[in-house]
């Protein structure tokens, strides 16, 4: 270890104490992300305590110019937590959370709390944490929010950006910035709030923030959903709105090519339809009261029929049979990971052009490689596509160039290439290749003036470096 | 007319051609806000007809070092479209309504729009653009974005940050930026949209928004509300939302002193309660389907009446007597400004501290001028409450010190100095006095790294200049 290295370290020590710094292989825990993509060794991981900790460790890390890179759960998907030769600042242990006020439907949290955990924690009151996705049992608020997260159900309650009001973030030079309101409306000034949100670490690291919490819906209905053409889904959406006064919590597309992979990879499942279809959807209307909403379905679902807009379709008749359907849903990361080399996206478009978009994307993929496979499921509400191909070979130029075809694509088609998972590494070509020029030049200036000497999360987030 | 201001209008005559460059007296129109609070004479008031136009007049004045000030609907309380010894840039004529998507529920307008106007034009697709406030037939897009207007419906819909998906911007040194997407999940790198919506035209001119619309609600249910203990309102609020399915479109507060006065004013009115009472709530309840909301009304205030959180109440029998409570609630501009000198407020706090600010404010008020009058309504969902004080003499330093108590509480009780209306010129002091040291810093390095030469809007949102 060199002197600068050590330095390092004491400073480090006496900030959190020792019992808080790891190095070597006990940080593999946080130096290896759960894809297996980005794994590099970080310079130390600190798991300081407080917001005043935080800041110490970037004020010295300013001190030495040493890249401080913040990770909460380590679920991110694009290697934004990757913390090679850094110092790598878990907030695991900022996990108070500090009030849930029932009245005012609000919680304060630390940024350490687990997404799933604050969830169960407001049950009691009849609210709930509504942000959910596979990973919610291990991400952390801290890490959701600075990803401005997505998942099943933005349909209905919007990204986590929309159920945040307030903010605590150290900002890189150390000093701490409290933006901690729970006010639904405040127009004193710039957005620090939603600029902050979303940013991947590169402006600051969030220590804690004020949520709003929604009533906990107590009755479903769940229904899968048969189309000849998927060109019928925005219109059955809206049917299901109207209908529903907005009760749709949950409108997910599957291919016919995940279905059948699902049926492959549980192949004793029971089976919804008898034969298979180019689309299904998860149809899934929550409230908080009963008002029939079965029947709400049967109805909108026998007009769509009688119209020839829907094929088939189930409504599920027990919990059990929810619980079935959710599973199809939601094999999506395992079909994915199953077989490699895969690559899995996170496009939107415009969810009237979704359909259009599936049309089109194999023939880009079968110029590049004939021999690929594909398997698709949408958040359809968003417009928020996971398009999954298997290139036929382990050839790197290969699946870059599917990469840029699939992006490519959906940005022609006024979508973009990044709708729920971020940036990080992963996507640093993407960025580079289709955001905005001028964008592109603001969010380095905002960085510039954020983080002068690039001490946050270096080398990510924005093409060509900080 | 010196050199320099003879070559500025030459350069604006080639730019948007002589027929739309307005000096002198003709600039009376715009240089003139309606509260007459704030007037000024331009250099000259131009009115472009292009996001390309507007781009050249930014070159222009950058070149000139000239001051650039947006001007929309000219209908904002603070002077942020004052614009003495600047160039006046009216984008009245970008009033093109370009498209309407109604199975995206989306519209692509240009920033010139009326927000009335947009509302109408999407009504017979069964759509509303839901943003509506006092100046709503004057008030434009651009104007609205730019001051993240609030209004009667944020408490369904949320502020206009809410309801818009895309920007293009002309940044200050005449780039356009388009950010014109229609998706509902962008995470491809910081959010420009919400950092430029509510920056009151300091980071660039927006010239066209895409923004989302919702089903046009058709069953209306509508009742005031008397209450002893404003204490009640929120728990009351909250069995309005669960029983309805968070039908609640609009939850209004109106002080004793604001009925009276009301029934002052209009002395033919017919009178909703026999008594008065220290707070009355205008509650509504909105569908897209009749799902018996009356009766609903009825069944939460019959229960809340029961264990005596509610006084009385009044169920709008019929759209006149709907109309007839709405009345009430809508004189709030009328009665403030009927008397001078007034103090206009827009603070919000925590939705369940409305009644104790409420309760502590006279106080504060009287030890500075005992001889104060007062209303008050809020937009109680919101936590947003327009608090006016006539002080009884006219003494500006009696104002200011007034002025500074509102804005005091409401910062002490966790709460804002500005909800809706934005800063401007007027809530400057209150910013240098209130807001986040380090808050601003971030700001004015955001405000320096997109307006490097302070072109855009100088003198305003952040005080000790730009």
């Amino acid at each position: 270890m060199d002197d600068r290295t050590q330095a390092i370290h004491a400073g480090l020590q006496a900030i959190v104490g020792s019992d808080q710094i790891f190095t070597g292989v006990a940080t593999d825990r946080w130096s290896r992300d759960w894809t297996g993509q980005f794994e590099g060794m970080p310079l130390a991981v600190v798991r300081p305590g407080t917001c005043e900790e935080v800041a110490a460790i970037l004020r010295l890390a300013g001190q030495y110019h040493v890249p401080v890179v913040p990770i909460a759960g380590n679920t991110g998907l694009n290697g934004g937590a990757y913390g090679a030769d850094s110092i790598l600042v878990s907030i695991e242990r900022m996990n108070r959370i500090r009030e849930i006020r029932s009245d005012a439907r609000v919680a304060v949290v630390e940024a350490g709390v687990i997404v799933a955990a604050l969830d169960s924690a407001v049950a009691q009151y009849g609210l709930t944490f509504p942000l959910t996705f596979g990973a919610a049992g291990s991400a952390m608020i801290g890490g959701v929010l600075s990803t401005n997260a997505g998942g099943a159900n933005v349909l209905r309650y919007g990204n986590v950006r929309d159920l945040c009001l307030g903010l605590e973030v150290v900002l890189p030079d150390g000093r701490v910035l409290d933006l901690m309101t729970a006010l639904k409306k405040d127009n004193s000034g710039f957005d620090l709030r939603d600029l902050i949100i979303g940013a991947e670490g590169q402006l600051g690291i969030i220590t804690a923030a004020v949520l709003k919490l929604h009533p906990r819906p107590v009755f479903h209905a769940t229904a899968l959903v048969a189309l000849e053409d998927l060109r019928e889904a925005p219109v059955l959406l809206n049917a299901f709105q109207d209908a529903s006064g907005n009760a749709v919590t949950a409108y997910e597309f599957m291919s016919r090519s995940y279905v059948a992979g699902y049926e492959k990879l549980v192949p004793t499942v029971r089976r919804f339809f008898e034969t298979s279809y180019p689309a299904v959807l998860l149809v899934e209307l929550a409230t908080v009261r009963n008002e029939e909403l079965g029947e709400l379905l049967e109805t909108v679902l026998g007009d769509a029929m009688e119209r020839g807009a829907v094929a088939d379709a189930v409504i599920a008749q027990s919990d059990m049979q929810r619980q079935e359907m959710w599973a199809l849903r939601e094999a999506a990361a395992e079909l994915a990971f199953q077989r490699h080399p895969v690559i899995d996206t996170d496009i939107a478009v415009p969810l009237d052009r979704i359909a259009e978009y599936l049309d089109r994307i194999p023939e880009r993929m079968a110029v590049i490689d004939p021999g690929f496979t594909d398997i698709a499921v949408a958040h359809f509400g968003d417009g928020n596509i996971h398009y999954t191909v298997w290139p036929s070979k382990n050839d790197p130029a290969v699946e870059a160039a599917l990469r840029a075809a699939i992006d490519g694509l959906a940005v022609e088609m006024d979508g973009t290439f990044s709708a729920e998972h971020g940036i990080g590494l992963c996507k640093l070509p993407s960025m580079a290749r289709h955001k905005n020029a001028f964008a592109l030049d603001m969010m380095r200036a905002i960085k510039a003036a954020f983080d002068p000497k690039g001490v946050l999360n270096p080398g990510k987030t924005l093409p060509g470096g900080s």
